[in-house]
C-alpha cells in the first residue's frame, strides 16, 4: 500500500473548494484537506447583491447545495470526504519542509500540517481609498459574507436614507442597484468618466442614462477626498471637487488587488499585476505549489499577456485545473480568459468579450475596424427589447476583437456567441451566415449578432459608411457644420428627436425631395433614423444621385448618449 | 449611360424581398420587380402561431416595418424602389428569352417582362395527408396569411371545442400551444414514436410529458386514415388504429415539400431531395437564375450532404446571398446549415444545432458518444429553471456534432452557444475552459453548457461511466437485475422518486453503509440522484472501494422521461 498523498487547499471560496473536489474525484486514496480563514464554505459570492437586494431572502442560499444542504464541514466530509476546517487562518508556508502553519481564529490554537501538494486560493482583497476617515462606521464594501449581511441588515432596518457607492465597476453598478432597490437614495461616485470600464465609453454612457433613469445619481470624474463623520459614524463623503455627499453609509468598490501575502512571504514568484504567477498548470514558481483564482494573474487568450481578472467562473474552472494536476501530475491546463463579462443594471444588461475599442487601442492594435448595431432582440410582435452592440475586429484580417452588448434586451445570449464566435477565432465572414436558433419568442430571423456582423461587413466592403454618435457630436462640438439628415417619419419626429439641427426627410420620400439635400455633392451628410437601418439606406440613396461624403450615424437615435431635444 | 440591369424575384415572403431588398442595396441602378402570388408581402410567418395563439391581437404586425409601417407595394416602392406586383402569380419561366409570364389573380389580366437576373423564392407546399375527406370544411393547415386569419377567427369566436393536430414537428407543436391556449382541447398525432424529429427519443419524451401536462393529449406511433364528417363539415378524424376522435377542427401540419413546379417546368435541375438545386452562389443550373429560401436543397455543413432545412433564418441569409450575386456577379458565398432549429412548447424551449444521436446514427457516423446533462440554468436563489442537454461528439477527435436542449430554463441561450462551437468547428477540449458571461441573473458559475463538456470530458476519459435513462429502462424492461442506487436525501426521496427497485442511501452516508452494497464487487450497479451530479461522486465512491461495474444514469431523475412511482 502506498502512502496517502496529502493535498492541502488554503482558501474555501470559490477555487479552493473547487480544487479540492476535483482533486478527491481524481484520487480517491488522497487526503484533502481545505483549510479556510472564514466560517463560511464555498459561498457563492457572486450573488451577494442579490441577497442585499431582495431578490431573495434566505441566506443559506448562499452557502447550500442545489438540493438545500448547507456545505459545512460536515457537508465536505460525508459527501465528499474532505476534511474542511474553517475559522483556520494559515500563517505561513514552508516551501522547504512543505508545510503549512496555521491558526485557529476562535481558539488561537496553532498547528502545522505536511503536504505533498499545496493549492493557494486565497482571493483578493477590496482597496480602500487612502483618505482620512476609512475608519468610520457606514463605510464597508461587498465582498464577504459579513458584508453582506451587514448591508442585508441595513436593507431590512430601513433606517439608511442615504448611501454612496465609491467606484461604476461591476460590483458599484450591482450595489447600487441592491441599495437602490432597498429604497435607499444613492449616489454612485466614479474617479473615471465612465461607469463601466469594460464598455466604451458610448455604451457606458447609455447604462449611465438607464441608471439614472431609476432614481441613482452618478457622479464621473470625481474621485473621494475624505469620509466625514461624527462620533465616530461616517455622515459624509467629502469629493476631490470639494463637493460633500451627505451619507450615513457609503460602500466603496473600487476594485480588488490579488491577496498574495502569503504567497509572497514564501518565496513564490510575484507577476508584474501583483497577482501569483502560474503557468497553463495553474502552478507556482514552486513545483508542489498551485495557485488559482482571484490570487492569480491569467493569460488574455487574445492579446497575450497577463492580466488579473477576478471572476468566479474562472476561478472555478482554474480550480478544477489545478485540482487535478494536484493529485495526479500535471496533465490538464488552463488557456486563459477572454474576459467576459456580464452585469445586471436594473431592466439592463451590460456585457463584454474580448477587447473594447479602448482596450485594443491601449495595447497598440493597428487596424481596428468598429461598427454599433441597435436593434430589438426579437420581433416586435414578440415583445422584442433593445439591444445595442458595439463590435471590433481587425480590419486587416477581419478577426472578431471584441464585442459589447446593453440594453434591456436578452444581452446575456448576445454576449455568448460572441465569447463562442471569439474562441473558435472566426471572422466577420464567418458570422454572415452563422447558424442560430431561430423562431420569434428567441430571436429576430437575422439575429442582433448576425446583423451586426452584416453592418460590419458592409463597413470593412466600404458600403456602410458608418460614423459613430460620438463623432457626430464631437464634430458638432468642434463647429462643423454637416448636413444632417433624420430619414425617419414625421410621428416618430414629433415623439422623439435629437435636435441637432436635422433636417426630416422620411425615406420613402427622399427620392422625390432629393432638391431639399445640400447643392454641393461634396458637401458632409450625415443620415440616421431610430437606428440607422433606414439611415443606411438613404445612404445608399443619396450616393445612387451622386452625392459623395455621406455618411451614417451608427445605431442612431438609440444609440446616442447624449441628452435630446425630445 | 448603361442599360439598367432588370432583376425580378419570384415569391414576396420572406427570402424573395431580402433578395430585391440586397440587389437593390447593391445596384442603385437596377430595375428590382417583385412577382408575389398572394396579396401581401414580406409576412412574418413564423409568428403566425403566436397571432393566432393570442400573443398579440394586431395583424399588422406580421406585416410591417420594426416603426409600424406595413410593407406594402407602396412602401417598397418610397422606401426601397421595388416595384412589388402583388396578386401576381408567375405561370411560366422561359429561360431562352430570359422572361416570365404572369396573371393577375384579380383582373385576370396576363403579361409578359423580360429579365437579366431572376432569383425563385416560390417557398414549400404543406404536405396533405392522402386520406378520404381532405376536402372537408375545418381542415386547414397553418402557412399563410389566410390560414393564419382563419384560425385567429376561431380563436376569437370561441365556438369550437375540439380539435385535432396532425404531426407533432415544429409547427404541430406550435399550433397546439396556440390552440391549447385559445381554450379547445386538443390532441396531436404523430406518425412517428416521437414528437419533434430534431430531438433524440428520451428528449422528445420530457417535451411530450409536458405538453401532457399543459392539458394537450399527444398520440405518437398512429397516422390519420380519413377525415369524417357531415354536410361537408368535419365531425371526426379516423386513425390507423381505428379509433376516431371528435373535432370541428384539423390542423395538417406533416411537413413541407419545396415548390419547384415553375422551376422545374423551366428545366431547372431539380436535386434528390425534391428542392431546387443550387450551388453555393445559390445559383441554379441556368446561371441567370438565382433560387433561395424554402423552395432549395442546401448543404448540411457537418456532413457535406444536401438537405431540405425550410427555416426563417436560412431564407433570409440566402435571399442575402442571391441578392448581391444577382445584382453584380457571383461574388459571395452561401455555406449551409447545421440545422439548428428552436421551438416553444408552452413552458419549455426545446432547440437543436448539429447532429442528434439518431441523425448521426442514420447517417452512419462510428465512434459516436453521448452525453445528458441535467442543470438548472441559474442558481437556485435567482430562480434557476432546469434545462436537460444531449451532446453528441465525435469519440475519437472529440468534435462536437450536435446537442439538443429542452426545459424550462434559457435552452435558446444554450443552443445558440453550441450552434456556435459547432461552427467554430470545436472539441470537447475546446469548450472545457469556456469563457461565458456569468454573473447570478444570467448563469450557473459553471454554465449548463461548460458543465455538458465537463460531463462529456470525463466520459470521454472513462471516468464518468454514463448510462442514458432509456438504456437503464430498456435494461430492466429486458429482466436485468442491477441494483440501483438512489444517493439523494430522504426527504427528497419522499417528495419523488422512481420506484424501479431502487435502494436509497444517501451521498453522505455512502461510505459508512457500503456494508448495505452487493457484495459481489462485480455486480452491475446504477447510481444516480435528482440530475445525476451526486450520482457520479457515488461512482467513484464505489469504484474507490473496489466495485468494478458501478454506472451513472445521465442526468438522474430529471431526465427520467417514463412514470415515476411518485
Amino acid at each position: 500500500m502506498t502512502q496517502k498523498k496529502r493535498i492541502i487547499v488554503i482558501g474555501g471560496s470559490a477555487a479552493g473548494p473547487k480544487s479540492a473536489a476535483k482533486a478527491r474525484r481524481i484520487d480517491n486514496n488522497a487526503e484533502v484537506i481545505i483549510l479556510q480563514k472564514d466560517a463560511d464554505l464555498s459561498m457563492a459570492s457572486c450573488g451577494y447583491p442579490y441577497y442585499v437586494g431582495g431578490y431573495f431572502d434566505d441566506r443559506n442560499q448562499l452557502l447550500c447545495t442545489p438540493t438545500g444542504v448547507v456545505r459545512s464541514p460536515m457537508f465536505y466530509l460525508n459527501a465528499k470526504d474532505i476534511e474542511a476546517k474553517v475559522n483556520t487562518e494559515v500563517t505561513d508556508i514552508d516551501t522547504k519542509k512543505r508545510s503549512v502553519s496555521f491558526k485557529d481564529a476562535l481558539s488561537g490554537e496553532t498547528g502545522t500540517l505536511t503536504y505533498d501538494k499545496l493549492v493557494i486560493a486565497t482571493g483578493a482583497i477590496p482597496r480602500m481609498p487612502p483618505v482620512p476617515g476609512v475608519e468610520l462606521k457606514g463605510i464597508t464594501t461587498l465582498q464577504s459574507m459579513k458584508d453582506a449581511d451587514f448591508l442585508r441588515k441595513i436593507r431590512d432596518e430601513k433606517t439608511i436614507k442615504k448611501a454612496v457607492v465609491i467606484g461604476g465597476g461591476l460590483i458599484g453598478i450591482e450595489t447600487c442597484e441592491a441599495l437602490q432597490l432597498a429604497g435607499i437614495e444613492i449616489t454612485v461616485i466614479e474617479l473615471l468618466p465612465q461607469l463601466l470600464t469594460f464598455l466604451d465609453w458610448e455604451l457606458a454612457k447609455l447604462v449611465e442614462n438607464h441608471v439614472r433613469s431609476k432614481g441613482a445619481n452618478v457622479i464621473t470624474e470625481n474621485g473621494i477626498a475624505a469620509f466625514l463623520g461624527e462620533n465616530g459614524k461616517l455622515t459624509a463623503v467629502k469629493l476631490q471637487n470639494g463637493i460633500e455627499l451627505p451619507c450615513e453609509l457609503a460602500v466603496v468598490a473600487i476594485g480588488v488587488r490579488p491577496n498574495v501575502k502569503l504567497a509572497q512571504a514564501a518565496g513564490l514568484k510575484i507577476g508584474e499585476l501583483g497577482g501569483i504567477e502560474v503557468n497553463e498548470y495553474m502552478q507556482t514558481s514552486d513545483p508542489d505549489i498551485y495557485a488559482v483564482g482571484d490570487c492569480v494573474e491569467t493569460l488574455n487568450r487574445i492579446t497575450g499577456k497577463k492580466v488579473h481578472a477576478p471572476y468566479g467562473d474562472l476561478a472555478n474552472l482554474q480550480g478544477r485545473v489545478a485540482g487535478e494536476n494536484a493529485a495526479s501530475t500535471n496533465c490538464v491546463t488552463f488557456p486563459g480568459t477572454i474576459q467576459t463579462g456580464i452585469c445586471k443594471v436594473f431592466d439592463y444588461t451590460a456585457g463584454s468579450t474580448g477587447l473594447s475599442e479602448t482596450a485594443a487601442k491601449r495595447l497598440g492594435y493597428k487596424d481596428i475596424i468598429t461598427v454599433i448595431n441597435a436593434s430589438p432582440d426579437k420581433p416586435g410582435f414578440m415583445e422584442g427589447k433593445l439591444l445595442v452592440t458595439k463590435m471590433t475586429a481587425d480590419a486587416k484580417t477581419g478577426r472578431v476583437l471584441g464585442a459589447q452588448c446593453i440594453g434591456p434586451g436578452n444581452a446575456a445570449k448576445q454576449i455568448a456567441q460572441w465569447a463562442m464566435a471569439i474562441q473558435g477565432k472566426l471572422t466577420v465572414e464567418d458570422l454572415i451566415n452563422a447558424d442560430l436558433p431561430y423562431a420569434p419568442p428567441f430571436s429576430l430571423a437575422i439575429d442582433h449578432f448576425i446583423a451586426t456582423a452584416h453592418l460590419m461587413q458592409n463597413k470593412i466592403k466600404g458600403r456602410l459608411k458608418g460614423i459613430s454618435c460620438k463623432e457626430v457630436h464631437d464634430k458638432l462640438q468642434a463647429g462643423g457644420k454637416p448636413f444632417i439628415l433624420d430619414v425617419r417619419g414625421p410621428e416618430e419626429f414629433e415623439e422623439i428627436r435629437l435636435g441637432i439641427g436635422e433636417t426630416l426627410i422620411p425615406l420613402g420620400a427622399l427620392r422625390k425631395r432629393l432638391n431639399e439635400l445640400p447643392e454641393d455633392k461634396n458637401k458632409e451628410i450625415i443620415c440616421y433614423c431610430k437606428i440607422s437601418l433606414r439611415g443606411y439606406e438613404a445612404q445608399l440613396v443619396l450616393e445612387g444621385n451622386g452625392w459623395k461624403n455621406v455618411k451614417v450615424m451608427e445605431g442612431g437615435i438609440m444609440a446616442w448618449p447624449y441628452t435630446r431635444e425630445k
